[in-house]
């Protein structure tokens, strides 16, 4: 591939470099642009925590995904971009910092989670960490909201633009409600994984980044709603699945979270229903007494990934990764009748790459 | 008066009427218009628990400020009006919620706060309710978005409109924010107090149902705004030492509150800081002594409301009070000059009322 035209890859990675730029610019001006964010320490502490969250690591899926879906309709720079690409990252600020609440995650992103951050903050004031976590997740989701309304667009456009991001906070909660719903129902219906997927990660993390790059772009979504909701599905599952694998399979080092938290919380996850559904007599035991148990210590966690190797849990699920990440790809590519081949490849090779991934 | 020109008192109860049954539509309507939200038990639960409080009582202060507004400046039906209203009371109840979690408060409008009916419901698993609350706090906050959002209105109108109250959901954090720097910091700067108020009290429930229902009504605010920031701030300090009055001096019954709880918490209020300046002696080492302790009963609570009523705490803040309503209307009266009389009139009434109100 010449020099003139960046690979795939290359491609990804420029969107996020810069937008990590522009990120960090956003922070600077922020205390600026909150009147009153001045007047109090702990609103200041507030915008730290969410900005060193939010600067800290991330792959930022949905950006490159943002901007080669313009791409798809134009090599142009397109205006709201940089404000779509803000509000998508700012609110998935918001749900990692809510999410660590529920969870009373330590980690996150390789570092402490915003809700451990503001316990060491208050030590002796555990209600008041818990409310101030709240605080900077609750921020994140209205700044999320005010950024891409600030975007100077015309009134369509601003009007579709936040369409698609008020509907993905809704959905958002929505999933996450459900995913609470998974933890406490004894059982949980078999039907509920799947919806959850649909709206924790397919419509958050693809289809809201998509319908967002095209529409800015001036692409009408009408005819192309189901293709993109169906590339969205497939390809959510896969790195679902990918996700519930590398809880098990992942290196903590490599993904920044302790191995097993699936296992700890006793959730219902495709390789938790998969190892229950492949294993019997002692290994069953094992893994029914490990999942939800306070007593489920990292060495239990090596034993059932031991039994999961065993009954080949591991190659089981990435034929599952594989499957649906490669009819993701097969619907990318009916997409090249219509939109721009080099965008095109990437939104085919990216399910691929999302399939193999080890974080 | 004539039965074709109501009192102010019966337009404030017709607004509070009129929205109520809008806001059981609302929420009559909304499990269709979100997608999804019947797709599981828990997602359908928060909805009806946002309903549940929401519907129940409140004294719709802003809904009252915000049609009023309206009727400053025309006597005509002002098109974004009812969806300003209901954003107003949704993002209401957001803070409510999460002020309930925050607060661990058992009880909200003479009924269990959200965050109790989440643990009554999930009695084995409090982290688990703890998330379902936060995520029903959280969809009051975008559904307040979204609800102004999708008003029918120019773009012109909408984009004022929606900045302003984008403005109030930051405002909010920063008060809420300072609210927990006062409830930890050893001895709070003094003037973070009025500071808070600013933030928690006068932006958030006075000055934005103004310049929402003004600017609704196609008023420009320009040479308007220091006057109605000066309305707001004199009518939201009057109001908030109200609420710190009756703290101690409220009727539970009424209030839908127990009393004294800034005195467990050891808040630093209005009437904490009068009670410990105008005490000595003996009262003041018992009133320094229940302040935030876990030994302060209910006889505790009487025992420092009788050492308030010795000291004159009721009156002296009752005056306090009194003083700042009645600058509150002057300012309003200011107005007659420009806007409607009838509409200035109630302006001028409101912190009166509010300076004697018993919840």
């Amino acid at each position: 591939m010449s020099s003139t035209t960046p690979s795939a890859l290359e491609r990804v990675a420029g969107h996020q470099q810069r937008f990590n730029a522009a990120f960090e610019k956003y922070f600077a001006d922020l205390p600026g642009d909150l009147n009153g964010a001045h007047l109090g320490r702990f609103p200041a502490r507030c915008l730290e925590l969410l900005a060193q969250l939010s600067l800290r690591g991330g792959k930022r899926v949905r950006v490159a995904l943002l901007y080669e879906a313009a791409g798809l309709v134009t090599g142009e720079e397109v205006p709201g971009l940089a404000e779509a690409a803000l509000s998508l990252e700012l609110l998935h600020s918001h749900a990692l910092i809510l999410d660590d609440i529920m969870d009373d995650s330590p980690t996150r992103r390789g570092g402490p989670s915003t809700y451990y951050a503001c316990r060491e903050d208050l030590p002796h004031n555990p209600q008041a960490a818990l409310g101030l976590a709240m605080m900077v997740g609750d921020l994140a989701g209205f700044l999320a909201l005010r950024v891409l309304f600030g975007a100077d667009l015309p009134a369509a456009s601003k009007q579709t633009l936040m369409d698609v991001q008020l509907g993905v906070t809704t959905d958002t909660v929505i999933g996450q409600v459900l995913d609470l719903e998974r933890d406490v129902l004894p059982s949980p219906d078999e039907a509920l994984l799947e919806t959850l997927v649909e709206y924790k990660t397919s419509r958050y993390t693809i289809l809201a980044p998509l319908r967002l790059g095209l529409l800015a772009a001036g692409q009408d979504l009408a005819e192309h709603e189901e293709s993109l909701r169906r590339y969205a599905q497939l390809a959510g599952l896969s790195g679902q699945i990918r996700d519930d694998y590398l809880d098990l399979f992942g290196d903590p080092e490599t993904t920044g979270k302790p191995g097993g938290a699936d296992l700890r919380a006793g959730r219902l996850t495709y390789l938790t229903r998969q190892l229950l559904a492949v294993t019997s007599g002692d290994e069953h035991a094992t893994v029914k007494a490990a999942l939800g148990s306070p007593h489920c210590t990292p060495q239990t966690v090596d034993r059932i990934r031991d039994i999961a190797h065993r009954n080949n849990v591991h190659t089981r699920l990435q034929t599952a990764i594989d499957h649906y990440a490669r009819a993701a790809a097969d619907e990318a590519a009916s997409w090249h009748r219509h939109w721009n081949g080099q965008a095109v490849t990437l939104f085919e090779q990216l399910p691929l790459w999302n399939a193999r991934r080890t974080r």
